[in-house]
């Protein structure tokens, strides 16, 4: 657990956030690479949080310290590609990492702590992606305790070894000392992932101190205890045998991150491709997302010349930190309205060329970041609008835009004052939205639409490269309304001003439970079943009234309980 | 919708509930039965409210109007066996059914409104299996506007008709104009059953005025629509049509579901087989399921002849009864504790001679039932803990009620004081373990226990038929814990009184997290994503506040929402 408050409960007053960091300015991380072997060793700053009101002691994090792990677990793909296993540990003695900052979750406000939790499990699921995808296997070495999301980040890893010294743990106190959940992942990845039995898992998630190495590892916590003189030894050769199980090229180069070119002020956020108006009056943002300015490279080559100055990735950077953005610091924002603009033909040929190359790892991991930021979106608690006009360019991977939408209009004919001679809009299904950016229902979008619906589905892939009319889009069911010139700006305005009218949090229900249909994953179990279920008890007097158990934690006063079940 | 209620917000005060009743003291609905067609007309009394403080308008409904409906849903499965389709009506003119009554749900404690829409989801799982499993097929019989919950009511019939009259319509308005979700499956079977597309979903579900049949019908919100002249004839039709398809037997009696004898105090409640005490003091309630009191009969006949004095009939009724009773009026017991007590040969009897005649639809309506009934215990927001002592039968189907529990103890030995020569307790698997009583998951709970690992699944199944020690139980990994003698009391004191000191919320949200790994189904996601974001939503100001949506409704102010994005 983590800083042992003695202050009084002030609300912290968080600011505005920028994801924007380099390893250069990390606070809280070391991050060395060693050929194929990096070392990610976490190092928090106890007096660098995010927001004034708390100490970051015993490696506890708060979401400045979650950014910089993010960034690094950016790095590491992009900047990288010839580390094929990263070892995740501490540079502190004795403490793997407390979980998130008590007094930081104690004295946030509700929206906050959601929005924390659910960029930490973000970033969780994509460590388990660049295991999985990546040839990045991720290795937790608890050289010391990890207790409640420190053990949840152990968890998002593909191994996890915990020192066996008598008085190392790993546990899940949350529940026991706090009155919330393990909920970053922790209730499901125990018996989903690590397939404890659930009643050992129950004891387990009930026992504050958790329990050493060898419980652990007989239980499947863990996968392997080592003593402490064995230690580095063990990790380095763990670390290698996993690195030389990996298939990243050996002899790859790496892409730099260079920083975003952004400009932001209250009411425009602005990139290269990709621009938000903030509307505060109409409770809306309006996105545009442009296709590319020039044509795509000819080959591989140049694509890795590119680097991040290609289009793809340029966008994928582009959109990934305005969702963080917007998300974090433009919270009464209820409805994004989501607009491309370009020449559609473009976008497809970008699109072909990296699906051409899947086995080149930069080509790769270009459409893994696209996945990702679309998956992003998907758990997004704002209502999303496409709009698709004369100029747009919703075809293969930015079509994904529109089919993540809540509903979408497309135009139907021209804007007859704007300019009547304009081609009409259309939408274009193509092979990238076929199998290469699953949610994480693991559908497709399109799949995830027409479920239980193959005729539908049959249909719409089955005109997969054609650009197609309102008319064809509609009747194929790819968009959800169709008016034309003289009902568009009257149909649109009522959609977004009916959208702002009703309640924000009934509105977020509705989206979480619309947007995945079908199957469900450990990952839907996750931000669906689990984050609920801390949302409402983060908001219930027992947790975070003045005498609820969070709130009391570290005051020497016991939480008092309203015992009735609900 | 329902009751526009004028008077001032006056919490209602819940008092006791009984969950049993009988047809002739039905003051909402009635019951018809032609041959192979029952007709479940609902005919709501507005002045029958459950509780003081609201007026049951327009069809609306409350607990007390889904008791009766939930009896009548029983008694055609047991009393009825002749019918083989119900139709699901209105007697009222032009409406079928407002849904569940909003001053009821603005003016109920937040427990009480998820309490209340736990049981109504399991009603209508409870429709829906009798359609796929019993040969009674239910047909949504809309004779009138269907909204809200009485349009998610008619989502649970396999068949739905509404009347095309330009003025009936199905409508799902809880989001625009209370600020909640349609919470009792509405979103969860609008795209997952009737497979909705799901941005016209979103479109319907904000749309409170809902759709006319053409419309309803092209959405696949309906089947069918009917023009009022031809209404009746075409209901009767299509009941025929689905009577014929039925293989309930043509010339089966139905044996008559008799008064439960109960007795109930403040501190007990006992049935014939089944009795709790309720102990305030610790928090739990001490249950104990007793097994057969005589032989099996020998045959098929003799257990239509006992009809519901048959054992497993009559401890499923008594077990389904108290469930309800506890979690409606004893709603500070967040422990229960589970016994039996019997001979485990005797109920191994019991469940073969049911088993072996699952082609009986007597035979195969109370296994249907105790599967039901066992599903209710999954889904209870109370720690199940399951204690095996010497003269304990966790045999086949009273096994399932350990597997249900959160974990559980066995004991080692005797008790040395009480019975040294006692025979030690056993835990026995049987067939009835082994796929007649699956979860909402669709595993059994076995399967659930030992998820992602076959090899343990198969070493306990390995086993069926033989009385297990509480070591070899224990290797098996079917029990928890072992202790003996010499630490059971201090140990399962400590168990109790450890979970009586925790959140309960956060307990809620751990064991409906811990309880079903694994595969999900439309009824996982209801009781899971659904009902869990609905108890956020409840638990909001902008929906329960003073300003809230479901406060201010039939005010004529509106509510006042924090814009905020969560």
């Amino acid at each position: 657990m983590t800083s042992l408050a003695t202050e009084e409960n002030v609300a912290a007053a968080p600011g505005h956030v920028e994801f924007r960091v380099r390893p250069d300015a990390y606070r809280h991380w070391r991050l060395t690479v060693d050929g194929p072997v990096a070392t990610l060793a976490m190092d928090v700053d106890e007096q660098a949080g995010l927001v004034p009101g708390y100490e970051l002691k015993l490696n506890s994090y708060d979401l400045g310290v979650d950014i910089e792990l993010y960034d690094a677990v950016q790095r590491l793909r992009f900047e990288h590609p010839e580390v094929r296993a990263v070892v995740l540990t501490s540079a502190k003695d004795r403490i793997f990492c407390a979980g998130a900052n008590i007094r930081m979750l104690a004295t946030s406000p509700h929206g906050w702590k959601v929005n924390f939790c659910k960029f930490t499990n973000e970033t969780r699921v994509g460590i388990e992606d660049a295991t999985a995808n990546s040839g990045q296997a991720w290795i937790a070495a608890l050289n010391g305790t990890a207790s409640g999301g420190g053990y949840e980040l152990a968890l998002a890893c593909e191994h996890i070894m915990l020192v066996d010294d008598r008085s190392s743990t790993v546990s899940l106190p949350e529940l026991p000392l706090l009155g919330v959940l393990p909920g970053t992942g922790g209730l499901t990845r125990v018996v989903e992932k690590r397939r404890v039995r659930r009643d050992l898992a129950d004891y387990f998630t009930t026992r504050p101190e958790g329990v050493g190495a060898r419980k652990a590892v007989q239980w499947r916590l863990v996968d392997e205890a080592v003593a402490r003189p064995q230690w580095s030894e063990a990790v380095a050769a763990r670390a290698a045998e996993l690195a030389a199980r990996s298939t990243r090229p050996a002899d790859a180069r790496g892409i730099e991150l260079t920083p975003l070119a952004k400009t932001r002020t209250a009411t425009e956020i602005s990139y290269r491709y990709v621009s938000a108006a903030l509307d505060g009056a109409r409770g809306c943002a309006e996105i545009t997302v442009r296709g590319p300015d020039r044509a795509a490279p000819a080959g591989l080559a140049e694509v890795h010349r590119q680097g991040a100055d290609f289009w793809t990735l340029a966008v994928t950077r582009e959109l990934d930190d305005l969702i963080l953005d917007l998300r974090t610091n433009e919270t009464a924002l209820g409805t994004w309205v989501l607009r491309t603009a370009g020449d559609p033909g473009r976008v497809l040929e970008y699109d072909r060329l990296l699906l051409d190359h899947r086995d080149d790892w930069l080509a790769n991991e270009i459409v893994l970041y696209l996945k990702r930021t679309l998956k992003r979106l998907d758990v997004t608690s704002r209502s999303l609008m496409a709009l698709i006009e004369p100029g747009s360019c919703f075809a293969g991977s930015l079509l994904e835009l529109a089919l993540a939408a809540d509903r979408s209009y497309q135009l139907s004919g021209a804007f007859e004052d704007q300019d009547a001679a304009a081609e009409a809009a259309t939408v274009t299904v193509d092979r990238m939205n076929l199998g290469a950016l699953p949610m994480a229902n693991d559908l497709t979008r399109l799949q995830t639409r027409f479920f239980g619906d193959p005729d539908a589905l049959a249909a719409a892939t089955g005109r997969a490269g054609q650009a197609l009319s309102t008319e064809d889009a509609l009747g194929l069911g790819l968009v959800t309304f169709a008016p034309d010139d003289i009902d568009w700006a009257e149909e649109v305005r009522i959609a977004i001003e009916e959208r702002t009218s009703f309640s924000p949090d009934a509105l977020s229900g509705l989206e979480a439970n619309y947007r995945f249909t079908g199957p469900e994953t450990t990952e839907t179990k996750i931000f669906g079943r689990l984050s609920c279920w801390q949302n409402w008890i983060f908001h219930r007097p027992n947790a975070s009234g003045p005498d609820g158990a969070l709130r009391r934690f570290g005051t020497g006063q016991r939480a008092t309980f309203d015992r009735e079940r609900v």
